[in-house]
């Protein structure tokens, strides 16, 4: 279990939205309120950015200390790093997945940017390898951790290559209903909340097998879209998504909401 | 605050005394039950142990991650390492006091070892210049970091060199009286949980002014004696050590208690 | 490129093997002498070893620092920690193949620890998924980063396991056989020098196609067996490897040489 | 010894002024070219820099890893951050001066960032304490690690503090000379090559006592000033900086050159 957040909108710092609030990621990362296993998100964690100005790939950093612990994330790149779109995760280990940064979040594909929090239930042992089997030789050779959750975005990175005409959000259907039938034939529990975004617009999904479906919140107002695991205040903007649904949320449309 | 452990007793490796109790460090590093400021204790942990035959100066492992996350202490070394005499210290940081391995305890003189749990309250500010200036050349140089618990240790080291006549026990206690005068003098507020060891006997403080003191419990028995912040078991032999007391045990004698 | 080094024989503890040979490992990280690629191997080390009397998995200890930065090890870990058999290198990394813990070695599978310095030329390109495939699944789930030495070590697990019948000697043939052979088919080079041991008899390869074969140096005498990339002192009782050659030695016998 | 880098001029990215030359700040970790004692400069790097639009204090980054792995900077905060003014040092560590975030430099005092190349001889055990001594409180406190460095750039601070109506170059050279003083008193020798900066101007200076100093170069054109302990390319527009000399350069006007 992690906690994620993404948030895509009017240009800011990454301090006032995720370090700031009262039950900023900082917080969350000690003092987490909803998680459904795990009792802290202290074994790392990481952000992509994407460049305010430029049309170039997106930015990250992570780090495999708490979130706490990094002065040069919360007092320097915190309130330096701006963006318009900007991902982050801090993370929960599941006991055998190593801490290394190459297991800490946000994953990168080109102009993509993944998080994910969930687990494949006993990953190793059972979808580990039927899923790198699945991908080409692009999305295998990238894969550079061993966590479920990077192997997930990259069966995604995998059908958006295999699938260039398709929409993003059949694509994650796909690839969430891939995974799904995968744990099905091998009897395992999955939870599979996650962001994924180009720059542009958030796709999100929440989805577990069986439950309960870990929490997962949404909030659109005229200045921004914001996702989390955790609401970072007590405002009522923040609603829950509900279970088995895909969202699509853009800057300047209406949030669109698929059954999984 | 941190959590603080001291064993003496039979050979032992550590895994069994301080990784693997039902409530065991690893435990409190994470969810720890009795702490009166603080939730985790997951800045960086040590652990000091002396040869178990050879006569040489004892040998400390420090880190920066949270114990559960290093894999070389619990996997490896916590299982390889043995010894009759070990400390250990869980960190939860004091807001300011960097994240470095000089920070991290326990710290060592010749044969010493220390460990402290507790505060000087706002100590950068307040008697953190007035405790360095009464240190000698050798004890001001010897200090590393910038920890209130370190300077502790090095005022106590100081008056061992400088009072060459008095036992361990009338050292300590005029280390802790010296920094008592200088907490009120200043108006701060002090915990000064601690122990040290010269690997022959544990000598343990309890004391902080004003109340709330934090919890400190021994265990004495045939094989071997241990002081806790929080026991690591159920067993009734822990025993709270009374506030504002000195405790001398050491392997074949009767524990003994002295007024601050 | 690495330096790698193997001790078998009296019980000592690491440092005077090690750390404080005239041209010791900590020396070879910032000086090396030999190199036939990379300048340093200052990206990490690690070090094996077995239990001196309990017949126990032996231990690892890996850090992502330059050797000469982990006082832990050089001035705690070195001096205490003793063995008849130990394992260390020190990395240089390949580009691309990141600094993390899992892929600094020595690799470990049951009582086996390996150690390798060389490369396959691009590797995750060429034959990573290749050797990856040939692995049974116990092999295929052991291997936790990205290296080519730890695909190596993981072929020459599975073939282990896969052919009971045969010595050691002949699986670590048979493995070099298969990566030469299949570095032929996708036209890449490899260097293959390695250290495998299981705590009783060293057993090493030198090999490379096309030339040069980086050094690797022999040492045995009454009281010991040592195997290293580059001699640690000027005696004349290290002796190159001859080329294409394994080499097989015991605390109470001969050294054997075969040809690959 | 260490090197520095400074840059002053048009607003660009980290990467094309201290990462992509050829004789980069990431070449002269691993390779430099001018060391007087010293091999590498792998002990961990830190960077400064201002803000290019905000009246904001500046930025630091600081890493105990060695520069080329960190991937982190390497590939993102470097082709990120952009400023008009940045410092940045890469650590050669003195023997017994911990490798740990507070003794990374640039160190920061408000607006003002400082490096230093250079060394006090047997810092701890001579100027150490008289240095320290001299600071008043807020600088006293302020000092977080314990290098010679950090303890000259504090000196600076104490005396900009204490003198308010002297302009920075003469209030440079009184630190100097305070510090030479004390240096001839205690027959220890010293190293001071170092640039400080408060975003505005460079100011920088160039001695030892006694010979040899170490290099130290510097560039002006219309576009930007440079001061750096190696030049980065080739160009002829670098000049060494003459021994015993300070030089202040700033965007709009002459460098202005002064002796000790």
């Amino acid at each position: 279990m992690c906690r994620l957040f993404a948030y895509l909108g009017k240009k800011t710092t990454l301090a006032p939205v995720m370090l700031e609030p009262r039950h900023s990621l900082l917080v969350q990362s000690y003092q987490p309120q909803e998680m459904t296993s795990g009792l802290l998100n202290a074994d790392g964690f990481g952000v992509g950015w994407y460049h305010p100005r430029q049309d170039v790939e997106p930015f990250i950093y992570r780090q495999i200390l708490p979130m706490w612990n990094d002065v040069n994330f919360t007092e320097h790149l915190g309130r330096y790093i701006e963006s318009t779109c900007m991902l982050a995760n801090i993370r929960s280990a599941t006991p055998g997945q190593a801490i290394q940064l190459s297991n800490c979040q946000p994953f990168r594909w080109g102009r993509w940017l993944g998080v994910h929090n969930g687990f494949i239930e006993n990953f190793r042992e059972t979808l580990y390898r039927p899923l790198r089997d699945r991908l080409g030789d692009v999305c295998y050779t990238m894969v550079e951790g061993n966590t479920d959750s990077e192997h997930i975005f990259a069966l995604f990175c995998n059908e958006m290559l295999a699938n260039p005409q398709l929409s993003p959000v059949l694509v994650l259907r796909q690839t969430l209903q891939t995974v799904l039938t995968l744990a099905q034939a091998w009897r395992v529990r999955v939870a599979l909340n996650l962001v994924f975004t180009d720059g542009t617009y958030l796709l999100a999904a929440r989805c577990a097998r069986p439950h309960p479906i870990p929490s997962l919140y949404w909030w659109q107002d005229a200045q921004k879209c914001q996702i989390a695991s955790e609401p970072l205040d007590n405002s009522d903007q923040w609603q829950p998504l509900m279970e088995n649904t895909l969202l699509l949320m853009g800057a300047n449309s209406e949030p669109q909401l698929y059954n999984l």
